[in-house]
């Protein structure tokens, strides 16, 4: 059963997050202190810096050789179940069908575990909790985040190749167009084009898939962090491994900025609030719905993946908690970067964020009295 | 005596601060990752959050009922000391005397010790240093910086003062030159003119002690960082009087922006080295002076003052050490702000993050031998 107590322990680790954001919010609305420009060196800050180092000390201490197998397969369960109903669904319903895909797979399975999922969790179900959660964490940065990555830069692909074809149609219209001197020579010469054409396509589809792979690399590599993510995975591998330990010195270079990084993420988010113009940028219908996806599709699928691997108990508790937890910012962070829905990701994030305690409090009672 | 383990343990406390500095000088200057404005952005964040927060919760746990009667006597000495002897050479020396009698006293006589002291001393002499060094920490804020404040607002009241006689004397040399038409009409204008100076003068002279307060209360009201000392000053009177501790909430709330204050200060001072164009900007042969005012002199008054208050032992050790540490931030702020000498302070600050360690090293050996 879930006591008062209780929810003072989750009070005692949102509070401070909340503090942190309405510093950051009133920093702009109230204070004027920052200009956009000073805005986006702290964000830089801490996307760069504060978030890199995060991930790496919580994926450096999670034991790599103890993962919860089960929660691992409900995880990516999950993943697949979201994959092909929105396949499904966006191919019958929606016109850029690629774009909902990508931005139905991220509202609802693409959660913040970091920084909103480990203090909230902590709180709820101690200890137990953030060893499990962040499991989930060391999944989504090593692989959810890239393959999402993958799906926009495919888009990325096929959008450049849509645009390539259109231009050679437009070429060929324009010559065909212009060459209006004879019947005869314009065949032979659309057979040589088309020759030509196809020559070329082979060639762009090697090139294509090179520069695919390429591009999506290159992206992991400018990614500060995947980096940090692998190297805590890297790290937890050798030290789980033969029971090696961080020197102190190492450790406290780590923690010296990595202390403040939950804090300035957070701020990072009233600041990125309270420059939003308007608050639900994607209209009341669409944000109506990604709450749908992201507070009750995505933690359902989640039960349904988790009860059907054999999770009960805290174990599922945890697992449908943690899938209820506000839009994670990676997502919305690619979304901008491709220009695919990024407005319904930071109307998920901001008010995902302001609803995160009470939704989180509502499951954990809801399954606490089940 | 001091062994490798103790230089060890200096280490474990230091090297994070140079990592956290040197990643925002290489940030600047191998990977060009902010803009002025954006490194601005940072530095105000610090200034305004991190800073005061940590300067809180670090005086809001000092037990002001419990404070060091010899130490605060010996750190008031040597204050005194530094102000009549650079009265006296200022005076007999230099043509603004004033200006160099407020840099005199803040580079030999207040050092950074909340962000270098707490971590050298507690690498050094371990937690009951920390204990000594914060009641520095607290004077520093809440004494010692106001009397500053205090010292740059007289000199830009004597300033602004000569700049209107200054005026006064021109207007009535351009009246006397425009009026040349009789010499007994002038006779009288200037017996006007001299009581009228009179009147203006003193009504001046109420406005200006008026307009001084209120100066000084105005910058005093606009430093967060005096506001949180002193927040923290009130928090643990009052805590320790009647044994009440914070809501763990208010503590967390507290801790998820102060945790990275420290960090974020380092990081700044290397956004803020990287971004000077020179680094020795006050010249050499100014350089090696405060770095003898610094490292030399101020040490030596406190090592007089500390003695003669009959302090012995580990505690003499702490006040001659924390004497010894790199130029203080504050001061080089409000140098900034009016103009006097910030070359010679931030050159001060760059130089003396980067020697820190060799000489509070060099210092605890000194004093470890003795």
């Amino acid at each position: 059963m879930v006591s008062l107590e209780n929810i003072y322990h989750v009070c005692e680790e949102t509070v401070p997050l909340y503090f942190a954001m309405i510093l950051g919010y009133l920093s702009i609305k109230l204070w004027h202190l920052f200009t956009p420009e000073q805005c986006a060196g702290i964000n830089k800050f801490v996307s760069k810096f504060s978030i890199p180092l995060l991930s790496f000390q919580i994926i450096s201490t999670n034991n790599p050789y103890q993962m919860n197998t089960k929660l691992v397969i409900s995880d990516a369960l999950q993943k697949a179940l979201a994959f092909f109903g929105f396949l499904i669904v966006t191919k019958v319903c929606c016109e850029k069908s690629m774009d909902w895909l990508i931005t139905g797979i991220s509202v609802s399975t693409l959660p913040n575990t970091l920084i909103v999922g480990i203090p909230l969790l902590r709180g709820m179900y101690g200890d137990e909790a953030v060893r499990l959660i962040t499991q989930i964490v060391v999944l989504q940065s090593l692989v959810w985040y890239i393959i999402l990555l993958i799906f926009f830069e495919y888009r990325a692909l096929k959008l450049s190749s849509q645009v390539a074809t259109a231009t050679q149609v437009t070429e060929k219209e324009r010559n065909s167009n212009s060459d209006v001197s004879g019947e005869l020579e314009s065949g032979a010469r659309q057979t040589r084009e088309e020759n030509r054409e196809e020559k070329v396509a082979n060639k762009t589809a090697t090139k294509t898939s090179l520069s695919f792979m390429l591009n999506v690399g290159k992206k992991i590599a400018v990614n500060p962090n995947t980096y940090a993510s692998l190297a805590g995975l890297v790290w937890s591998l050798i030290s789980y491994r033969w029971g090696i330990k961080q020197p102190i010195i190492v450790n406290n270079s780590l923690h010296i900025l990595s202390d403040g990084g939950l804090g300035m993420a957070m701020f990072s988010i009233g600041l990125f609030t309270a420059s939003q113009s308007k608050i639900i940028a994607c209209g009341a219908r669409m944000e109506v719905l990604s709450l749908v996806l992201r507070f009750i599709l995505g933690p359902s699928i989640m039960a349904i993946s988790s009860y059907v691997v054999g999770m009960r108990g805290l174990l599922l508790k945890i697992a449908i908690v943690q899938a209820a937890l506000p839009q994670g910012i990676v997502p919305f962070v690619f979304a901008k970067e491709y220009g695919v829905h990024p407005d319904i990701l930071s109307t998920g994030i901001i008010v995902g964020m302001i609803a995160a305690v009470p939704i989180a409090l509502a499951y954990y009672f809801l399954i606490g009295v089940i």
